[in-house]
């Protein structure tokens, strides 16, 4: 039921018309990189496969259309009520791939009525996670591998749900972890988080402690606060805010084992880190080692590096080399072109926490996924536009992937079914599918066929892991060349089409419009 | 479940440190409008209230955090497992309501740990649903009261559930319908849609038709598809996509009564159009009207004036005046900006069906609502930082609207609790909350408070409906001044403080921030 309205009003339309059960396939793709980039992770097949294997109207979801429609003839509804997706096909990319506009996602294969209505709500499950997969994946080129990326969007997404697949396709593009506890207890994702401001203020002096003592690591209950004023003193940091010094000490009163502390509250560098220190060295007394700082406001390069610099002279001057390695988390608004910009500064920060730019997609918040029938009755058919863009590319296909003697991609084909399948080393005319003039000869290496057969009347294989996935999609970065993936003006990584769908598609264009005429 | 991690370990921080029962004050707010706008509306009430009056932990809950925490002391999990909002006083803005920044949305009132460990899940309920609902209303605006809205968003949405959120909102924010089925049933927005471009292409000849026949108004089965080729001959328009023909003659077929023909397949002026006018004058020969056509592609504004010309005149060339008044539905990715522009530009559309741009909110994709502690043990608190904008104004605090004796809002207020609150013609001095130079005496004709108590242990009165939210919408609308709610650099509408709280919130900012010393 979570569909269009016009998706049922048409089942009735083919379904008066005599013609529900004919054959047709759909080709879902979309028509353009987003970010302004010139790749895409493909994500949200699993979640499709399982929506179409339970498909159908239940007796309430009848009821409900029944009185919306009191006209349509009554035997429609027993049609309805037995619809499933046991007659229907489909192809797929794997899921994790890169992929590119044009090229099918997902070819539906079956009555022309229920691969009708499964339209609206596959497009869904699709544009939402590459496009969130994708944004992760990008944002991962942006700081390498030896850094690491949490997603912190959960309160900023759009709607619960959407905060649940951003967790989810973020963490399939390449992030490390999540904050959200659901999506970590769902798909087993790593989950992290540490305090808000909110605790930090809570705090108003040393009073609000319960009690001074902390259990060292040997299990001795120790007078600890003391210890902490006595590092305040020799390091002559009494200046600092009393509230946040009486927090710090409460939290690491709860994590002696993994004390990470926000520590901009009331001033990054005059209070928070000297906080952090004083509280880090009692811990360090105590047998436990801090695990590091959060910045959540202001310049990150500056302070990340201004607190390195103190982690580094602390760890010299009391001979404790830990401190010169603090986690530096960073949080604030953080963005794919922030991570870049960071990046050509310098900074000493290792782990990024992205939120609202990760999960919203800031920078397109939609990918323009559509839904097109492509045949029905062995019959191929196209939809014109005066957008060249817009026109699809009629009849059942089949894509393959061309790889040159480096093992890098170097073109994506769409062939018509039936037709011949490219070879390794043999030499190949490819065609841009709209422009008469573009063309190149191929002599591939290597020919990977990009789709297979996931769904026939029922799964046909099982699905790989979440953690599967997510490796695939590093593994199909590496596949591809570097100018391809950069974020400012990447070579675009092309489609071709056989000599054969080239013509076919140009014929069956010009057929189906008429001729304009101007008097 | 749904939210972040750190909310459990810092509930489990304040339980450690014998703070979690503390009687605590939070303030959820935003500081910026969205959309370079200066109103927003307020939404996602209910569903806090919901929320909140259900909140806890199952047992399967505590399992996996018990497992995600072994060390942590095991009568923490007895406290967590017997958490709800029993304690919990919630006062709110009315939901539909015009706010601004910094103004308290909903104040929290209630134990420190219980008030803490909601701000995720409340946050991802309102930051959507209020930004959703005010870009709604900006498209109302836009189009004025005479213009039909559609929200087409399903499957460009972040996810399925924010598909029902967009759709439930945008209802609110003044929308007159939307395509998803789903939110129809579960929220009862009217809902609509007509057919796609797949209707279309699948449609090869007339032979593709099993009937030509329709039974007419009066019951009369008579053949039809020889009537639609009677007008098509008449109007010498025999070059228009055949295939197009049959598809509009099939739905007819199905739907005599309220046959509305998307017109872009192939090309509208020349195909679409015409074979809709041959249907048309066929069903009106029968007894019927057609609704009209809808455009999906090219310029909406010259394609739409081109079509009403075309309606115009076969209106009067065959006497049928309804011809006239035919339904222009248009919908290739519409937005605020291109609502504007067709207005300028003057269009014949008579409804706007808007997807991507409204449910994902392209030009501002999240509203940074804020959850933050103002407030323990009768204490305020301050969270201050180098940018003026982030400081909190301290303490538990009511929030009044003021209106000038046109009965237009003046400026929003914000008072200390306990103090005096402002009163119908009496003169009063209002600040701006930082800036010290901004005064102004107002004396308000009317007042109104703007927070109301909804929650108490449990909720304290029942929910408007949806339609009575979105009525409130457009009254709010009306009551602010238009210069405030315009397009293009809109008049700030301000917010205000009392002397009072503007020097509490400056000393206690000072007592709070160490001065730092260059040396």
């Amino acid at each position: 039921m979570l569909t269009d309205l016009y998706q049922i009003t048409m089942t009735y339309a083919y379904w008066k018309a005599g013609r529900h059960n004919e054959e047709s396939v759909f080709d879902l793709f979309f028509r353009k990189h987003p970010f302004q980039g010139e790749f895409t992770i493909f994500a949200g097949l699993e979640e499709v496969l399982r929506f179409v294997s339970s498909y159908g109207f239940s007796a309430d979801d009848i009821d409900i259309l029944r009185k919306k429609f009191p006209d349509w003839e009554s035997t429609f509804w027993d049609y309805l009520g037995s619809i499933d997706c046991k007659k229907v096909k489909i192809y797929a990319v794997d899921e994790g791939s890169i992929v590119i506009p044009r090229i099918p996602l997902l070819r539906f294969e079956g009555p022309l009525a229920v691969c009708q209505l499964l339209e609206t709500t596959v497009l869904v499950l699709v544009n939402y996670a590459s496009l969130v997969a994708t944004n992760a994946a990008r944002h991962r080129l942006a700081v390498g591998h030896s850094k690491t990326l949490l997603e912190f969007g959960l309160r900023r997404a759009q709607g619960p749900d959407g905060a649940m697949s951003a967790s989810r396709y973020a963490y399939m593009g390449g992030f490390d972890g999540t904050s959200n506890l659901k999506a970590s207890a769902m798909f087993g994702i790593p989950v992290q988080g540490t305090h808000a401001h909110s605790f930090v203020v809570s705090f108003n002096s040393l009073n609000d402690l319960p009690t001074r003592n902390l259990t060292d690591s040997q299990g001795e209950p120790r007078e600890f606060v003391e210890r902490v004023l006595y590092y305040r003193g020799k390091l002559g940091k009494t200046g600092t805010s009393q509230g946040e010094l009486a927090s710090f000490i409460g939290y690491a009163q709860a994590y002696p084992k993994t004390f990470l502390a926000l520590i901009d509250t009331y001033d990054s560098l005059d209070s928070g880190l000297w906080n952090f220190v004083c509280v880090a060295l009692a811990l360090h007394e105590f047998g436990y080692t801090a695990k590091g700082i959060r910045l959540d406001s202001g310049d990150l390069a500056y302070l990340s590096k201004e607190c390195r610099k103190v982690f580094l002279r602390i760890a010299e001057q009391f001979d404790i080399p830990s401190f010169a390695k603090f986690t530096i988390v960073a949080s604030n608004d953080l963005s794919e072109k922030v991570l870049w910009s960071l990046k050509e500064q310098g900074h000493e920060i290792d782990t990024f926490a992205v939120g609202t730019h990760l999960v919203t997609c800031r920078s397109q918040p939609a990918l323009g996924c559509v839904y097109k029938l492509v045949q029905v009755n062995d019959q191929p058919c196209i939809k014109i536009s005066h957008e060249a863009d817009k026109v699809t590319i009629p009849g059942r296909k089949e894509a393959y992937r061309l790889f040159n003697s480096s093992g890098e991609a170097v073109l994506d084909l769409l062939i018509s079914m039936g037709t011949t399948p490219p070879v390794p080393m043999k030499r190949l005319l490819c065609r841009h599918p709209f422009d008469a003039n573009k063309r190149v000869y191929v002599t591939p290496s290597k020919v990977e066929a990009l789709h297979s057969c996931w769904f026939d009347g029922a799964l046909t294989k099982p699905f790989p892991s979440l953690r599967a996935v997510r490796t695939r999609v590093q593994e199909q970065l590496a596949s591809f060349r570097e100018d391809h993936l950069r974020r400012l003006n990447p070579t675009p990584y092309k489609l071709s089409v056989t000599s054969d769908l080239y013509t076919s598609t140009h014929e069956l264009w010009l057929a189906s419009t008429p001729i304009a005429e101007i008097k």
